[in-house]
């Protein structure tokens, strides 16, 4: 069969990666796909810089407006990144009947509601498998594979960056700023490493993820969002000695007044598979009726694996090119009109357990003080942990942790604890789950 | 639209969970998949017999052909197990022009090229996605999710009931014959447990991940395969003191003489995610260019997790329905006439690492002719370890962990050590794999 013509937008790192593994890989490609996909047009920001791939046979341009416009394109792969142009463009595709692929979650968290609109308008597909979880093929495992089940929930570590500052934090003892730096040297964190540590990289992936697995629409607005940026490495080795490790996961549960959409730091287990998931790694589980806890684990970046999944959409685009729209699998999992309205519950209503740390004064009845609180508040204790005062230090730390409690409930007894005399400064909190 | 009817072949365990699936959630399934599900017509052994579904609406028969040659029926599921009849069964399905929707990886890992070349000339789609590791959607994955990928290896954890052994032998301290009997007791292990212990149940599955992994037929004879039976609780143990623990895996891996498929005891670092896969749980990772290592995790066996991966074949048939069969995807992830006749390296020719266990005389010198043997055979060590004799015993049990080595060479090292006069009975030979 003829080869299938594809644009490229953007020839960065994902973008040189896609064209390198195509032409790499081109045998294997061809001989799943049954027919070759060849990259014909690209546009560059610096057509004339030295870059990763090669760009033979491939007519290159700095105006990616003129290849949404070719109308030799059958599908525009959109991979300039941001968030208005990158919608500008797709949606002009989409316009000029092209499918389209991309990797760019900030656009399909915040726009996918109208770009999908558009697509189902213009019968054209959207693919976003490298959005979330680089090249764990996640959507789809979620949207075809789990198809049968009733998602109850999902958690994963979905920001590679934040991963490795924890773990280097755990495993080598060292200070959040020095890992980040360090991060950034290595080219895993962006220079304005925002994203990755306050977790609006996490909460855009999230918003996908939930569309899909609970079938509403994206809704990047009500993720309650919680960077790593005050997580300590005293937090770190405690969480260790209570048998924990501390990640940042993204979490889409359904809770008694809705989805319960949340991006925060999380004690895990430590013999929990998320708690292992080590490094620039990321890993998402799901726990459904009937298939139970599955798990998908790989790397989350980069432009290697980000290029495997544009492929993967890719082939998948090709393949439904003669099928009617209504037999396609549907953007967000379930068909549009039968997406649901179902409310994202507010953080106040979620109901975790919580590793929380107080400086206290070391002098006898501030831990009387301190359970009292908690027990008037309803807040059940699992474990506390009185450390040794520091040489002259005046207060000694103390850990505890709780039994699920609800948010609401957990804010006023901090507010309690924080108003003792006895103790110093503000409750470092955290939640817990055991994803069980 | 009008709703899909599906005809059953078998209501035992996986059956009436698939029964139960697509009544408890015909609505979200109905919303992904744009049209409702029925199954119509169903057949069982025994049609009178109390079971575990509600068989309302369902026309019960005990005559499987009855089910395959209703001309109502779009779709059979083929559930009822074993392989020749079975066979007979989706022959004569896809010879009436119905689609397969089947969890039987014996029938696929014997017959499934037969049945695919069947199929492909009467242009249905033939579904197996429940043959292999159960709920996890791995096929999908291999076949869909890493279409632009050159896999170079895979490593599962893929029978269940070998590895809920193997994890009670760890972590309870029991014995191989003490755990196979609960197993069988608490109804993981068939009554008779030889395709679970022996590895064939795995070997099966291995054959058909070998097969859309690297574009070649299935062939279930050349899979070289060791059972689990002659782990012994003193290995386990062994191997925990040297930081690994000991699972059950099928292997199929690029080896210089072709692709090599394996399974066998082997022992991996204690770190590893796959060796942190515990119980009934099963896990597959593979390890492709350009994607790096992934990993899918998740329950491998049981009604409901089967019956996920069953319905999920379903309403990907049924969007296929309107597709020209050469752009589906192709049954072993491969055009047929892509496929390659890549041979299957002998087990002689594959390289791993070994644990050795021998029982020497707690006499100087034994170990000074132990590593000369391994040397002179071109074997390095990289532990040893030599116990205390237990009191009264004769022998002192002797650990070694060996780095790479061809089998060839193994067997003539092992050959000589048991020819030693000090060295007692045979030496206990586990692979060791590093997965990286």
């Amino acid at each position: 069969m003829d080869p299938v013509k594809v644009g490229v937008l953007g020839l960065g790192t994902v973008g040189g990666g896609t064209v390198n593994l195509l032409e790499r890989n081109r045998d294997e490609i061809t001989r799943r796909a049954g027919r070759p996909i060849d990259i014909v047009h690209a546009a560059a920001r610096h057509p004339d810089r030295p870059r990763t791939c090669s760009t033979d046979g491939i007519r290159l341009t700095y105006d990616a407006f003129e290849v949404v416009d070719d109308p030799d394109i059958e599908i525009v792969v959109e991979l300039i990144g941001g968030d208005e142009l990158a919608r500008e463009l797709t949606l002009r595709a989409i316009d000029n009947g092209k499918h389209v692929v991309t990797a760019n979650k900030a656009m399909i968290a915040l726009h996918g509601n109208e770009i999908f609109a558009k697509a189902r308008e213009k019968g054209v597909s959207v693919g976003f498998e490298a959005a979330v979880a680089g090249g764990i093929p996640i959507i789809k495992a979620v949207r075809e594979g789990l198809v049968g089940n009733r998602i109850e929930w999902l958690a994963g570590i979905i920001n590679g960056t934040g991963n490795f500052i924890l773990t280097e934090m755990l495993y080598a003892g060292r200070a959040f700023g020095d890992v980040l730096a360090e991060a950034q040297r290595l080219g895993y964190a962006e220079a304005d490493p925002t994203f990755d540590v306050e977790g609006i990289d996490a909460a855009h992936k999230l918003t996908i993820l939930a569309s899909i697995a609970f079938g509403i629409p994206l809704q990047f607005d009500k993720v309650y969002t919680e960077g790593i940026g005050q997580i300590s490495i005293e937090d770190v080795t405690y969480a260790q000695e209570l048998g924990f490790r501390i990640k940042h996961l993204g979490i889409a549960r359904r809770e008694a007044d809705g989805i319960g959409l949340r991006v925060h730091p999380t004690l895990l287990p430590e013999r929990q598979l998320l708690a292992n998931v080590d490094g620039v790694m990321n890993a998402v589980m799901v726990n459904a009726d009937p298939v139970g806890p599955t798990l998908y684990y790989g790397a989350g970046a980069g432009a290697e694996p980000t290029a495997s999944a544009v492929v993967a959409d890719l082939v998948d685009v090709v393949r439904e090119f003669t099928l009617e729209p209504e037999n396609r699998v549907p953007y967000l999992a379930f068909h549009s009109h039968f997406l649901s309205d179902e409310p994202i519950a507010p953080i106040e209503s979620v109901n975790t357990a919580y590793y929380l740390r107080l400086e206290a004064q070391d002098e006898p009845g501030v831990l009387a003080e301190v359970t009292r609180i908690l027990s008037e508040a309803g807040i059940s204790i699992e474990a506390i942990i009185q450390k040794q005062p520091a040489a002259g230090a005046e207060t000694v730390p103390v850990i505890l942790l709780t039994h699920r409690v609800l948010e609401a409930q957990m804010n006023s007894a901090c507010t309690q604890l924080e108003a003792l005399e006895q103790v110093h400064g503000s409750v470092t909190r955290i939640r817990v789950e055991t994803l069980a």
